[in-house]
Formats: structure tokens, sequence, C-alpha cells
């Protein structure tokens, strides 16, 4: 792939998700990290001709303006997740990066979001259409000024209120929406979406928010000849839930109950504190089980702010489950993560194998992907060792 | 399969395992109880024509003149697992059966086993041979009397120490061993997998001892023409290693160390309290770490006798793994299961299957099983998404 | 203490609490358990004569007209959490109980309560003051029926929502407004309290409504020469709470988070299902941290009804605490207990105690039953074994 | 306290606790930390007029020449246990320290301690009394040229094997053993506190090896008008073990098993592994509960050394209880706890309160500082509320 420059655009580029994806890139390039978490750096991948770390050029929309080696040495010294002395390392870079990040857009993020953007931006007045053409042309702009062969755009913004009203099922019934701003019920990450993929460009939805899911967006991407995927990626407490579901199932063993408690203390929590907020991330955690299993047990899920914690999420979970002579049987989890260090390494996988996909002439929805997500559009397997296997399909395909 | 009669021989008859498995064939007769626990029973297993419940006549071994129904009233009564009406409803069945329970044998099973057999057993002496002829006689005579038309012997004993003498590999040279007591290291497991095989009669290894693992012993089902599988049913803690290993590996999570401390308070337990006994099950839980990884963790397994658990293991695993940025993270569980219980559907299904392999035809060793087993002989697949997609797979072609 | 004959008079006599705590008297007069649990059998409370178990008649109030064998059986069959066989020992026994229970009061309970009465009670119109007269009848009637020295009314009945008015803080106030069904937000708990200590009878309050805390019902209880206390039976994570926080607190360990999850799937989780019933108990959960370790860190509390689980009631909690030089470390623990089985001992203990108390000439509140009790009235000693020894200290000087 | 100077000499100076004890006095020194985990800064243990952080002067003994700064580094980048930057400004103070730090001796401290040791010291010839000299030469010169008032001697050096043999019970007769290598079986510990005593110095044992434990050290502290304590700091599972253990046996709940898994990877955990040092180590722990319950319940008590978790000590604790009727319920625990930063602040604790109470005229074991130890000398309560009592009183009279 030599000579080719690829672009990363994420949406959300001072958050932490964005700055540990950031920080990593910087540390893998200048080789002071090793390839722990990066599905794209195992044996069974390799081959694949992927993007390597110095031919990628990062840039990205955010609503705040703090620098990303703050951010970054905030999750060291509150967090005690990256060790300070590489983030100082990577300062340079990460202050070059900074100089490639626009100002955002906050569209119906709802005051959760939009309470932490910067006050010009919340005094901003424009239309879906309008923020679309400001969008366009910060991508257009980074293309060029950074001679990029290719744009992924990468959300990783805060979670959106879910969207309750419905929406024109055609792209061109939906595109005259976005010029009546009180009409148009599209948040940011649809907002995004569209941009993007009006220009070709590949776009990934990271969060649980609505991003290029609606059957509208999906047909102009398929017209603008791209590809895209999302969404909400499957870091911790859902992962396992896709590798245990099914072993309950395949043994026959009855799950009663299921219940997940996760308590995190980072800005992502913060907003996810506003129950409007958290009803999108709790629909998209919880609606798995009965699709894995067939049927459906009782189930909980809260996620719940705690400040002390920082970026280290917890999760306990409780499963209750139904044994031989109908015995109650009981299996506990608890899951100790680094919530930005868990989704930084698949944001990276992610913009690597769309990029690859796209290459390689996919176009759509790649479902191939759906490993990497806990509600993955175009697909209904939700079996993460049978959502790993399709990944391997799509290498052996590639790889050729 | 209409008039088929299908004998289960049962190994170590009146154990735990044992005590449940027939406890529940009893109930699921009488339509006392639910199939919760049987793979056999779920919808993508059903059209294979398996043997049905009043269609399978019961007998076995031991080394304990105990009945079987004051076993069973132990597990309702000191491990509250069992339902103990359910059990009376059952009483008159599992007296019925305990008729068909003959003396088993003590060859080489060490002291921490012979101590708990019946004084004249462990006065016996007799060559290998002459325990195989008089096993032979035994299972000859419930076909009879029973009019079988198959009969599957299912070993559940008790674990025996590992056999640290090298074997021949050819089974005529096995053959010549069995004549000379002192020179023949084989356990009662292996003793009793040759008696069933060489009458032609399918044997399945639910334990981690020898059984029919050897080589030469491989080589004999196949010249009778018959089948066999093992060893050590995948219960708990490694069921669970089996499927969140694959997803520590595919997500590249570097696991640096996996620690699992089993107690539990059965029969079972007593034995595994002798060091020598106790080895056989740690290798076996210990193996597959490795072979799911692609590289060797540090492993601690322990598995420790607590007399007021009873039959409910409980098992704490912490897993250490490293993640992006080289951050160490932790996933811990614990899993509180009633030992039988867990088995005893397994057994049952295992039944079943073999019976059901053995009319299609399947000779050899049934890799198909390989989900069941911690140790699964003749293949190196670990992973038990992957094994139980052998398993339909065989249910497909047999199933057409 | 012979001759002596001493009722225990249950509020809520029909729920699982009430349930256990008559199933165990029963059993403990048949000689049928033993008597762990039991806080006043412990060898440092013996020689206080406390009432014997062939002195203790029993009755009460409740608002359903299920048998108490049936609830019972309930407790075995659902909850696997009593022996069956132990219950149909005393199912004469309970028959004979069940004719000593009359109807109870739904005066403001709210509906989360009065949905689970007998239709007869929802339609039941009385003032405060005639309910209180209704309730001293079947009182009266009891003790005289019975021959009874004295009677123990004691709370087991479902949390009611909190008290939002003021009250009049002198008897004499408060006495008016129970003519005055609109103007007296008192609730039922508190309306048997009045019932109970205008006739001299200690009041027992097991449960976190309010029962006899208010200032004028406290002074009432003195002007009638008898005692009370409450409130809230501890008996779980709170019990932990409360020799785990004097822990940190004495090691100088900053307690920066506690959270605790608790799941169960009593009639009790049923009510507390209502966000109004569960405040009154969160509350009471949630006080005593602050006042054990001087400060107040972040704190959550949960309590949510899981079906499958039953009277088993298991609880998570997440301790996040900063040890020397800043460094965070944390403790969890799970806690796995059968809700009416921690309840129902320390209800018979406050009855023998209570007693005694009385007898021994204590009036007013008795404080020194601080350790039996989430928020103890009279005093804010929360930590555990300095509750236990005023417990002991009182035995000291009673037992002389 | 002005004008005096207090010398506190480590024995184990370059291990993870007396690093850690050296940093954290050093940063207090500096203003760089707060004081969490320190007993002797809180409100209820001030106005006792202790030893302030300025006037604390450091040395002591070890067997291995490593920088502090190194080994506090160690803490920091493989156990993410300190922070770096802190370290970093206490390099020059902990240099300066290393200059006080004496060739220690390894007398009788079994093989898994001394191939530790540097060369030198492994082949040192000497007789017990031979080393007492010199020990006492290295603590009189520390004492002149810092010009001490005070020297307080705490052992934090790693266990060594049990004493098997029998020791005399006076100290006359057991002076005379000292001269006879061979006869001599006691211990560095013991080495060390007979030369601290003899000079009248006060010696503290935080470690489970014998140390002053024995009846003629004993007699000889109080022959020089000394102090002295011991032994084995409770640092984590064993504090726990001492609040929830009396909470179990104040309920009348019964334990029936109580296991405890432990697990870390710091040098200690590599001593520990050595299954004669172990033995120490786990007597000590599993002593406790007999004496705290009233009877003894099955318990296990594992260490087992985990080399991903660095100086990180993980325990899990299964405390399997009979409530009411007899059923059987379960709490769990787990406890993530640095362990030299759980110890480090115990050990100034330590220091402090000693010299305070030789000041106040304390003479012979200072049973007062129970609540510090697993096996406190001099007392049977184990009990950590009460055992903080005791500290309260004492106090509370030397305040005064």
């Amino acid at each position: 792939m030599a000579q080719r420059r690829i672009g990363l655009w994420l949406l959300g580029a001072k958050g932490g998700v964005a700055t540990t994806s950031i920080t990593g890139i910087v540390a893998l390039r200048q080789g002071l990290t090793g390839t722990q978490g990066l599905v794209t750096e195992l044996p069974l991948l390799a081959g694949l001709d992927l993007v390597q770390w110095p031919d990628l050029v990062i840039g990205g929309h955010d609503i705040r303006t703090v620098s990303l080696f703050d951010e970054a040495m905030q999750l060291a010294q509150v967090s005690h997740a990256i060790d300070a002395d590489l983030i100082k390392k990577c300062q340079a870079d990460l202050d070059a990066i900074d100089r490639n990040i626009r100002p955002g857009t906050l569209l119906n993020v709802g005051p959760a979001i939009s309470k932490f953007a910067d006050v010009d931006l919340q005094q901003k007045q424009e239309t879906p259409r309008a923020a679309i053409e400001r969008i366009q042309a910060d991508l257009a702009a980074f293309a060029k000024n950074h001679q990029l062969d290719q744009v992924i755009v990468m959300n990783v913004t805060s979670t959106e209120p879910p969207l309750e009203s419905e929406l024109p099922t055609r792209w061109a019934d939906l595109a005259k929406l976005l010029e009546k701003p009180k009409e148009c019920p599209l948040a940011a990450s649809s907002i995004y979406a569209i941009a993007a993929l009006e220009l070709g460009f590949p776009y990934v939805n990271f969060t649980p928010s609505l991003g290029s899911a609606p059957e509208a967006i999906c047909e102009l991407a398929v017209e603008r000849d791209t590809c895209h995927m999302g969404h909400d990626g499957k870091t911790g407490e859902t992962l396992l839930k896709s590798v245990l579901a099914p072993m309950f199932a395949n043994r026959n063993l009855e799950v009663m109950s299921w219940v997940g408690h996760n308590i995190f203390g980072n800005m992502d929590g913060k907003v996810l504190d506003d129950p409007v907020n958290k009803q999108t991330k709790v629909r998209s955690k919880d609606r798995l089980l009965k699709q894995m299993l067939g049927y459906a047990p009782q189930t909980l899920v809260s996620i719940e702010y705690i400040a002390s914690l920082g970026d280290w999420k917890t999760a306990w979970d409780h499963i209750h489950f139904k044994g031989f002579l109908g015995t109650p049987m009981t299996m506990q989890f608890t899951w100790q993560g680094c919530d930005s260090l868990l989704a930084a390494p698949l944001v990276i996988d992610l913009v690597r194998l769309t990029e690859r996909a796209h290459r390689a002439g996919d176009r759509g929805l790649l479902t191939f992907l759906a490993s990497f997500f806990k509600s993955p559009l175009g697909t209904t397997e939700h079996n993460f060792i049978k959502q790993f296997a399709m990944l391997e399909e799509w290498a052996e395909r590639v790889g050729k």
C-alpha cells in the first residue's frame, strides 16, 4: 500500500476514547508500546496490507477546546490508566494533531452534552444542511492539506438521547428535511454521517447514537459508492455477554435473570447520568440477550456515575439459571477495565479494516465487523465467536 | 427407532453423578421434571431419532452397596440440590435399578478410592484379564436379561491416580500384559473400557482417568467395529474457560495470569483430597488455556474439599490481562453450581448421542462430542463454540 | 418466670418474616431445629430468665387471608429456603395460629401495599381512631382469651411510603388528629403503634416505616408506662456496613465511594418496586455511612425486584477507598442470604428482650437494642460492635 | 517534644514495606502527600505529642545492596502503586538514607531468604553473640552520629521458617545458647530483638517471624527497662476477618467453613512460595477464627505467588454459614490492596506510638497495640473494634 495516506477523522476528538486512540497511534508510531488489544495485529489477520502507523493522519471535530495532551494526562493522573511518561513523549505529536481539530455541531444532542460545549458553539444557529456543509468543508480541507487518499470518519462522541419520531425511509425525502431545522429530528451523529457519506468517505459509528443507521442514510451510502458500519463498540460487559449467553444457550441452561450493574466515573459517565441519554445506552446493552438465548429472561442493566473510579468501569453481573431437575444455580462476574483503553484499539482496528474493505470494493454496511459492536447493523448475529468467524472469512477472502 | 431397547451401563453407578443421572432419567420418564440442561433436547438437535426415556434400561458396576435412593436423598438433604419429593416419587424405580448393579473392580485405583469400597471387594484378588471376563459376563447378562439392542458403557467413577509408566502402542502387545497382574499398570477405568469394547459396546469416559485413551485401546475399538470417546466432562469452571479464553485471544488481550480456586464437598472432593488423584484432575483442567491462547500464561488451579458445601462446587477465577498501552485489567468470576446436576444431563446426552452415532455407522473416536469434554480425545479444538459447531454439523449430517 | 404467658402479636402476620418467625417458634417448641441465628441463645445472654418457647402465644393482624402453612411452603418450594418436611410437621400448629389472625388496617399505606389486600379490607372506611379501637379490641380479646400476662406488638408489615408532612410534637395534639381522617397523615405502622402503646403493650417496629418514631408517640409510650423500639431490622448488607465502615474509619482509609446493589424476589421486593416505598428503605440503608465515617463518601444504593431469586437477597457492594500515598484500593463483597431467615430470629430475639426489659422496669425507647436496627431510635451509635456492647451491658445489669 | 530526635531502625530496610514507609515519611516531611492510612493522624489520637516527621531519622539493616530509589521506582513502574513523580521528588532524601543502611544477618533464615542476599553476607560465619554485637555497634553508631534520644527497632524482613525446637524460658539460659551457634535455633528476627532490647531500645516485630515472642526475651525486655510488641502486621484479609468474625459470632450465625485464597506477586510472595516459610504465615492468619467464634470451623488459607500482580494482593474469601432453621448462606469478598501501602502507614504508626509509650513509662509488651497485629502478643483479644478500644483507652490515659 506504498504511498497511500489515510486520514482518520474523529468526531469527539478530545474525548476519552479519541484521546486514547490518538495517543495510542502516536505511541505505536514511535515504537513506545506493544500491540495488546489490537485485533488487527493478531497473526491470523496478518498479510492484509492494512494501513501502517506512519501513514495515518489524524484530525476531527469536537465541541470543547481543551488540549489533547491535558486530556491524556487526566487519564494518567486521575485514573492511573496510562503511564504519564509515555504521554509526555507523545506531547509534540498531540499538539500538532490539536491543530487539525475543528468545532463540531450540537444539533439535537440535548442539554447533557451541550452543557460541556464551548460557549460560542452553544450559541451557534445553523440548519442541518448548513452544518453538513461546514463539516464537509472541514473534511475537504483536511483531505487536501494532507494529500490524503482516503478519510475514515469515526464517531466517538458522547451518547445522544434516543430519537423518538419516525424518519422517512428514502434518502430523497430525508434530504429535504435537512433544510427545515424545526422538522428535522436528526442529531449530530447522523448529521456527521450524512456529511461524510455524501463525500464518499466511509463512516463508522462507535457509539450507541443513531448515526448512519436510518434506512435513508444506508441508501445514501450505497448511492455514493461508499461503506459504513455501527453501532456501539462492544468493549466490556456486553462482550462478555456475547460469549457467555451462547454457552448457556448451547448447554440448555435456562437463564432466569441476568442483572448487570455498571459503575464508572469518566465524562461519558456524566453524560449517561442524564436518564434520557442513558436510555439509548441501556437499550443497546440489553437487546442482545433475547436474540442469543431464544427467549427473554428478566434483565436489569444499570449504568451509574461514580466519580472516584475515573475511567475504570466496573461491572458486576449476576446470572441466575436453572439447571437439570430445575435446580437454580448462579454465575457472577466482575469486570474491571479501563473504558478508554478497551475502546481505543477497536477504534484503530475499525479504521484499518474499514479502509481495507473500501479498497477491496466492499460497499454499504460492513457486516463482517459485527464482532466490534454491541448492536451490529445489518445482522442479527450476536454470538461473538460466530461474529469473529465472519471477520476471519472476510480476511481470508481479502487476503488472497 | 421403534422397538429398540438401549442399555445404559454406569461405572460408578452409586456415585453422585450416576445417582443424579438415574434419578433424572426416571423423573423424565415419569414426566416429573423439565429438560433444562439437556443439550439433546435443544430444538436444533430435534429430528435425530434419539433414544427415548422409556427405552433406556439402566445397570452398572459399583464398589459400594449403598442404595440409590439413599444416595439421592443425601443430595436432597445435605446439599439442598434435588427436591426430596421428586426422589420419593422415583423410589420404586431406583430400587429396581439397584438390582442391576454388580460389584466393580478396584484394580490400581489407589487407596483414596479403595478405602470407600466394600470389604469383600477390597480383598478380591484377580488378574486384569479375569476382571475383564467378570465384567463382560455382567454386561452380557444385562443385555440378555433385558433383551437389549445396544449397551453404552459410561465411566463416572472417581478420579484415579495418573498412570506414570508407558504402555505398548499396539493392542496385541497390551492384551498380553493383561495376563500379568504385576506388570500391567492399567487401572479400572481402562479395564472396563477393554471389557466393553471387546464386546463391541461403545464406551464413554466422563472422568479424567485414563479409560480408553491409550493408543492400543483405540486400536481395539476400531478392530471391534465400535466407537468411544472421552475424557473428563466439561461441566463448570472449564466450560467457562472454553468460552472466555477464545474471547481474550480474539481480542488480543494478553492473559498474564489465570488463577482458579475450586471448593466443594462431595465424595469426589474427598477422593481429590488425595494429592495423587488430584494431579490427574488439575492437569486436565489446566491444559487447555495454552491451546486456546497460543501462549502459556501463569496459571494456578486448586481443588479443595470443603465439607459444608456438599455437592455445590464454587469456583473463583481471577484473570489478569494486559490491554492497550500495556494497562493491566482484571476479570473475576464465581460459579456456584451443583456438580452432579451439571454432569448428569451431559451423561444422558452422551448416551443418546453415542448410541445414535454408532447406529449411524460412526466408529473409533467420536470427536464431534468434543464440546462435552475438558480434554477431548482426537482433537485439539478447545473453543467451546467451535466444538459446538462440530456437534451441529454432525447433527445435520445424521439428521438428513 | 414460671406461669407467665406472653403474647406475640405480629403486624403483617402472614408475610415472609412473620411466617418464618412463627414456623421457627413452632419448630423450636417441637425441638425440630437448632438455635442458629438467635442472639438470645448465645451463652453470654444466658441466665436472663427470658420467655421460653412453650410460653409464647402468637396472633396478629394481616391484610390477606392466605394460610400460614401455604405461605411457609412457598418459602420451601419457590425459594428452597426452608425444609418442606419441617413445615409439614408444624402444620397443625400453624393452622391453629391462623385462627388468631385478624384483618389489619390499610390507612395511608399506599397502593403498592393495598393492592395485595383482600377486597373487603380495601373498601373499608374508618377514621384512624376507629381503626385504633378496632385493633385494641383485637388485642384485648387475644390477651383475655389466652390469659396472657403481657403482649408484645411487633411490626413486620411491608414498607410504607415516607411521611412528607410535619406532625405535632405533643401527644395531646396528635391524638386530636386521629379523629380527622383527612388531616391525619399517619399510616398503619403508627396507628398500630398508638393502639398498642395506649394499652400499655410494648411495640417494636422491625420495618423502615414510621411506626412509633414520632416524638408525640414517644411521649405516649412514657405516659402509659411502657416501652418501644425501632426501626428497620438490620439483617444483611447494612449489618456488614456497620462492621466494615468502622474498620475503614479506624484505619484512616478514606472511603471515596460505596456502591450497594441489592436484588431479591419476594413480596417485599414487589412492594419496594414502587419507587415511593423504595425511598423509605433506601434512606434507611444509606444514612449510617456518614455517621460512622465522619464524612460523606459518594454512595449509591439500589434495591431491585428479580423474581427468580425468591426470598434470597443478593447484595453486591463495591467500596473504593484511598490508602497511604493516596493510592486507590477496592473491596467488594457479595452476600447471599435468605431474607426471611435472617429477619425471623431477630424478631424472636426482640420479643424476648423487649418482654424482659419491660419486666425489668425499662420504659420509653429501648436503646440497648440498637444492634438489631438499621436506624435505631434514641441513639447515634451505628458501629455494630459498640451497639452489641450496649446489649451486653444491659444483660449484665438485668442478669444480676 | 521539642528537641527530641527519634531514630527509626528498619530491619529489612530495602524491602517493599520499608521502602514504602521511608518514601512515605520523606513525602510527609516534604508535604507531598496526605495522611490517609495513618491511624496516628486520626482526630481521636490528636494531642498525644507524637514524634513529628522532621524529627525522625531513618537507618537500618538489610541483606541486599540495592538502592531505595530503585526499589521505590519498581513499586511505581511494575505495580502502578506509587506515583513515579512523587518518588523522584524524594530521591535525594532516599539516597541519604541509603547511607544509613548496614549489612544484616542471615542466621537461620533458611534458603528461601538467603538466596536473595549479597554473596559476602551469604559467606559470613559468626556466632549469634557475635552477630548481636555487630548489630549493637551499628545501632550505637547510628544513635551517636545522629544524636538521637531514642531508637525504635522495627522488623519488616521476610518471613522466616517456623522454629520447631523448644527454647529455655529464662533469659539467663537463653543467653548462654547464643555462644553456641550449633545449638542455638534462634533466627535473625530474634537475634535483632535481643540486640535492640539489650541496649534498652524498643523493638517491634511487624512480621510473623518469632522476634521477641519467646518468654526469655520478654524477660530481657523488662530487665532492661524497655518495651516491645508483635507480631505480624494486620493489613488486609485478616483485618477483615477481625471485624467479620465477631459479627457472625454476635449474631449466632454458625460459620461452617471459611476459605481464603490470597494471590500476589512481590518479593514477599516469592519467599512465601517456599512451603516452609509459608507455614509460618498461614498459621498466623488461620489462628484467630477459633478464638473469635468460640469454635473451629473448617478453614483453608492459601497464599500463592502470581507474578503479574506485583505488589497488589488480591484475596478472595468464601464464608459459608448456617442461619436460622439451619439454612446455609454465603458471604464472599474480594480485597484488592497494595500490600506495601497497607503496611507502611502501620509501621509509621507503630514507631510513633511505641516511642510515645516508652516515654510514658510503658514497659514490657505493649498490648494496647493489639489492633495492629494478626497475632498480638500478651492478649487473646482478636476483635478489631475491641482492640481499637484498647488503643483509645491508652490514648486517653497518655493524652491527659
